[in-house]
């Protein structure tokens, strides 16, 4: 029965951004809520160090309890501000950071496990660069003997690979006991996390590091090194897609959010871009340059190229969707079709009718939005106003080139449109001279 | 004058897929079709071994001749599938691999001109990581003394770096024989066609090994493996078209297809797919986002950005096509411009005409399409839908806004809209509260 | 206070084009105007050797001196055919080349600044495979003994790292009195540029290599080499604006121009490509699959996705442009809307207001283009073509569906669309059999 306290109160200054940098985000969620999400997997209580002015971050957060640093002084300082919540905890407490938003489940869990055998575990890795990551010196035993900063390391210590990722576990009262004992002594005069290490040694216990990759405990202090973590969720989702049974044609032209579910057989084209929410059933065809958010496709749909499907879309089996044609908030029946250029908005359309190009929901009149009914099995003409609220019957028949204001019953045609005139000799003269 | 096998009974297991292994495409072709094309330049026979119930793959395989390998005993079992038809094949058969669509035909060229030199060739590769594929073992002499499977080899054999791809040619009579002579024998009861070698070396036969590259080698098993062998295809068709004279901006964001032509002096924008049928003739650029397929763009056109090309579109010299146009079925004459917004289907334009942004045909009344035809020099002005069949004359002027139902003859000017009423005081109130 | 020639009389043959090699864009700006730019802010003076009948070339290097090489002898000859423009020139004179954009401004000033040890300075380089370069050979002081042809290097003078970049600095009188004395003693009969090293060398003069990293020295043979130009070019133009405070989602997808700028806390989604002339102010959101060109987006605006900005375009404070839409030479006022397929050309819309989904504006009558002004608060109902010249008044309605010919006063509707009859009975039948 372990907790976590996840330490969120940096600015992440070099971010140059007036967002916390906790919550910049990655597959389209916060960076904190990606670590939270594997926190619940794990921990049986949350919870998150912020700064103060940071109510964003506190929603975020919500469920989970939040704790405010005041004064910015250091990683172990942030830590204690959880002792009021956490000193009493009957169990293992974790310390991660909010910009860690790659770490798995799987490395929590072997965390958690590892300091059972010690009285304290952290996480270290082997980075391709170690640069100036703080070493992990082994004692006779391979147990943790210290921790050493970079610029305290003489030439020996700064040759070993296995770096401090700065993650700790330990028995919630060892931990603030021993939080509450780091003094600031160095050059920031900050107080360090990492100074607890030493102070469990010296305590007599057991220091155990449990290795995880590099790439797992990636963080984020620039915009640069955020997009560097974007690529590597990235690689993550297509290859759990493509495991899946999904064809990527190109997979590092296809963005996917962290909630993004494919079926089996289901194909994307190159460029197609997924922001949180969608479901797409199987044998789905999803062409290029098409962007979903919010909706679900079911199974055999073809959507794209150039199909934007906004939230609270549905698109009913077999449905095509075409290029250039906007869904908000719209149900596509069972084989119906809006192949070209359309937006359809606040719309039901009945199973198998067909949109013709160029047809336009007029749902919005400056102040409401009102819905367009499309019954099953009719037939909307190309390039037609749809003037909502209206409803087009079932099999009903809208004439091409008109702007319907009022409903057309079943079975009936609706026509709104000028009578043509032709006007001989006045045809175009094209450019003067 | 030697035939192949090609052995394309494979389930592909691992693809998560309804569809068979070698259907799978890769640059707009499946992959057995990319090995047949490359084994039509070399051998004169080909027969295809398929699994029971691949109707699509047999189509696929036409002209050439298939055979079904009833149950999956292996890839020796597989290829003695053939005996009935090439037992008494007059030369050489060589036995290849449907996912193997990247194999150049250089290299089934020297596969063949090899095995004149022994009594059996196999191609052989130095994988960057050899893992645990059977590894070629030399003689003395440096032909192959035998090939030996990972799981059989001893520390020495594992470190030899090159490897066997599978891949074998032999005259007709020798190699069935030796097929006949394959016994399952071993962990899986599978008739592995690798045997053959040491029968052949038994019948005290050279063996020579001819070595290709990894890539050149590549098969797929899984979706992310085949999402590698079309990468690697995209980077022989980029390459090969940067060769041929045309600027592609970001290469790497341009998709090709196996067939595409691009002439000297295209200029491609980033992020442009070609699907399978287009031709683009010199000095054409072709801009961002644009999507082509099946169609034929003239020397000097400007295609997109946004420009969707559909099958059986034509766009004539120095023509222009702009931004969320979708051409389908539709040519466009010399210098004609269709720049904003447009749907033209089953249309023909003529030389120099201007459609203007909006324009849409109503092609399709729901049981037809219908054709419009547009003269040469004539003017469509915008936001107008021409319900098909219809023709606009040369030189004719189309009114904005109109609804054109009939004929519009040379040099007179067509009207179809509501006329205006403005209404005091009914203007816009905003949004109430 | 120094002078630069800029040698760019190359053809570019393995380009394959009929463009002049120096004038191939590289980020939206030939590769000329790149050098030329940079030089610029180092030397006074700037001569621009061309070929013969390179009119463009000559344009492009304007306001800077041309002088023609008329036969192509070589570089040496090539920089001599400044000597009449710079032969008396009071200073240190460097030679460049047209197609190496990617030098830095201050790689030119440490060349610069190096000259003034020695009587002669070189750029040289480490490249990663060091090939056919020529090897800068070194003294026992660590200058340049002189620099060798690989051609005519023996093994232990291939086995040296540093490279002969071609580019040069000296005093003008010597520079030009060195160019008088190379002979074209060498298989291909040319004045190579290089050979002043020894006449430098032979005059008792010191020589220094002033080292460059491989990257800023690249230049561009082919399209294949201009693409790896053009994708140094993107990496820098990212990470400058990743570091200014933009987040770049995908930064390898997006594509900035040479003079992008981009404000603080500006969101760039996938596959969005920028032209030359835009400027993006702070906390813009700028969607995936947009297409910016010679645009103003002002602070808090939201463009995309599949927004297109073309030239002459503002975009106001907090306005939207969504997906499908084309601006040109439009102004849209601080929180106004276009969010759906609409096309607005030599428009100016006030403030807050709407335009509706499908909204066109005809601002092109064959001969020339007429302007659409739209006041504030007004609202543009959906599917609405706007015939111009004309004026939309401040908060004025136009019922959807309209085709708006004449102005509509301030606070009036205007409404010009047919009216609807409903046909019972004669609705869609559906396909027959």
């Amino acid at each position: 029965m372990p907790a976590a306290i996840i330490l969120a109160a940096g600015l992440g200054t070099r971010m140059c951004s007036s967002l916390p940098k906790a919550l910049h985000p990655v597959a389209g969620r916060p960076m904190l809520n990606h670590l939270i999400a594997a926190c619940e997997q794990v921990f049986d209580r949350i919870v998150v160090v912020v700064g103060p002015g940071m109510p964003a971050l506190e929603a975020a957060a919500r469920p989970h309890a939040t704790v405010v640093q005041a004064e910015r002084l250091g990683t172990g300082h942030a830590a204690a501000q959880a002792a009021g919540l956490l000193r009493d905890f009957p169990g293992d407490v974790a310390v991660l950071y909010a910009d860690n938003p790659l770490i798995p489940v799987e490395t929590l869990h072997r965390l958690v496990t590892r300091r059972a055998e010690a009285g304290l575990a952290l996480l270290a890795m082997r980075p391709a660069d170690p640069g100036r990551y703080g070493r992990v010196v082994a004692d006779a035993a391979g147990d943790v003997a210290r921790v050493v900063e970079w610029a305290d390391a003489d030439a020996a210590e700064r040759a070993i690979p296995l770096c401090n990722a700065g993650v700790v576990c330990a028995p919630a009262a060892d931990l603030f006991r021993w939080l509450d004992a780091v003094r600031p002594e160095n050059a920031k005069g900050e107080y360090y996390l990492t100074d607890i290490v030493a102070l469990a040694v010296a305590d007599g216990r057991r220091v155990v590091a449990e290795e995880a990759a590099e790439a797992d405990l990636a963080g984020a202090n620039s915009r640069a090194e955020l997009a560097v973590l974007e690529a590597g969720m990235q690689s993550r989702l297509r290859a759990a897609a493509m495991a899946g049974g999904a064809t990527l044609v190109a997979p590092e032209t296809v963005f996917l959010a962290w909630d993004t579910v494919l079926g089996q057989d289901v194909t994307i084209g190159p460029n197609v871009v997924f922001a949180p929410g969608v479901t797409v059933e199987d044998e789905v065809e999803i062409r290029a340059f098409s962007h979903l958010e919010g909706c679900l496709v079911r199974r055999g749909a073809v959507i794209g190229p150039y199909a934007r499907l906004r939230p609270g879309t549905e698109v009913g089996e077999a449905a095509h969707v075409g290029n250039f044609v906007e869904l908000k908030a719209t149900t596509l029946g069972r084989g119906a079709k809006a192949n070209h250029l359309s937006y359809l908005g606040d719309a039901a359309v009945g199973a198998g009718s067909n949109i013709g190009a160029g047809t336009i929901t007029c749902n919005y009149d400056g102040v409401a939005k009102h819905r367009t009914e499309i019954g099953a099995g009719a037939f909307i003409g190309s390039d037609t106003a749809l003037v909502a609220p209206v409803r087009i019957g079932d099999r009903a028949l809208v004439a091409a080139g008109s702007v319907i204001t009022e409903d057309v019953p079943d079975d009936a045609m609706g026509i709104a449109r000028g009578r043509q005139a032709n006007k001989p000799g006045r045809g175009f003269k094209g450019k003067k001279g």
